[in-house]
């Protein structure tokens, strides 16, 4: 099947999204963007119009909101023309944040950590989508199909604990990332050293589940080690803060 | 160069290094471990001898001691003979853990999170070295190199760094999988959604620098997104502690 899409926005998700519907052979018809810089990179990219007035949007089969979650309600009441399928691509935000009774609502939020620049294989990104009719969710399969192998019907309150459940796994991870970095730095060493813990780590929970693969002091309620980590850790009161309470919640996970 | 070498313990660090050594053409004389269906096993898989009682324990030009870090001091006392090298392979414990004054010490600790039945790539792990005598740190070179391509000198103050270091960046973020899977059980959602996110958190770090890929809704300071996860969270009060004090630091992080 062949769509008509235009593209509002012009950030990660915006570009990444837009290579992937190229690829696809979609045809992407517009993008539209405050931001003319990024916005007219994006359309050269995928060859096509860029416009920076919303009112200007020509009819589209589909508008897909690659904006900021707290941008999606503005955003949708102002798109113009009536009869369309717009679709928001935020984890955190409801359907119905979708405002506008002239177009219908759909969803289709690919569960990934994306950077503008990094090439991804998308189609290895699960994929959830979501829409109001069934008629809608049928075009959203046949779209997501072209995208991804990994496709789930994922309602908006799932939706919400898939996006919480992914700042356990990628955002508070990358952040104990940035700490070990410091803590390397403080004896001279370079972070090199634990990247291939890092990737070991992941990649064992790629077949396994974590609670079988834990390791380290915490489990093996290691009380020298423990000790000795917390005095090293006594000038650093918000790594301290943070090796106590993970600790204290890895201990409480034996039994 | 090779060497006959005997290794103590049957744990998982025993199996890999085994397995490593074995492939690099070095000569596994014994195991020793006081799990004789263990210690069996890995006697049998490298095609050598188990012995049960540490005073039984054949002249090595090196004993390797894979055993739990607090063994190391008693193990390391009660080994018969004179004049080999001692070698402790723990990340936490300083090489004078090693109490024997009859042999050489030295410290061969790889930076990783080793399982008995998962194949791992020796050579992409770097591998820290320690000795007492410059001679004995050309040993451990020559050794070293023909198991990994990674080779750091590091001393037993740095190498307690690299451990903590560890635990940040492999025992925490594998706690946070866990935690993660938790969340998403609760709306009957599999685990499988969030594992691609998982590997390309991991991936990210690899080229850059975890501080320049801090994604989410703490580092945006986006207070609405954050209070409603903080209220999804409230009837889980160790996941919501969690939340709100690693949310907190990334947020400490902008500037």
């Amino acid at each position: 099947m062949k769509f008509t899409i235009s593209i509002l926005g012009s950030g990660n998700m915006a570009f990444q999204l837009g290579k992937a519907l190229l690829k696809a052979g979609q045809l992407v018809m517009e993008i539209y963007s405050r931001n003319e810089i990024e916005g007219k990179k994006l359309a050269d990219l995928l060859e096509t119009n860029f416009i920076q007035e919303l009112k200007n949007l020509k009819k589209a089969d589909i508008y897909i909101l690659a904006i900021k979650d707290d941008a999606v309600l503005e955003i949708s009441k102002n798109i113009p023309g009536y009869g369309s399928l717009l679709i928001h691509t935020a984890g955190s935000i409801s359907i119905n944040n979708l405002q506008n009774k002239k177009h219908r609502k759909a969803v289709l939020y690919p569960v990934q950590t994306l950077s503008k620049n990094k090439e991804i294989d998308f189609s290895q990104i699960p994929i959830c989508i979501e829409a109001e009719l069934n008629s809608d969710l049928e075009i959203l399969k046949s779209l997501s199909i072209l995208l991804s192998n990994k496709i789930y019907e994922i309602n908006s309150e799932q939706r919400k604990v898939i996006h919480i459940a992914a700042v356990f796994a990628c955002n508070f991870p990358n952040y104990l990332y940035t700490a070990a970095k410091q803590i390397l730095e403080k004896g001279s060493i370079p972070f090199d050293i634990i990247r291939p813990l890092i990737m070991e780590t992941a990649l064992k929970v790629q077949n396994l589940y974590p609670e079988n693969t834990q390791t380290g002091p915490a489990i093996r309620d290691d009380q020298t080690v423990l000790k000795s980590h917390e005095e090293f850790l006594q000038n650093n009161p918000d790594l301290l803060a943070v090796y106590q309470l993970l600790s204290d919640k890895i201990s409480k996970s034996r039994i």
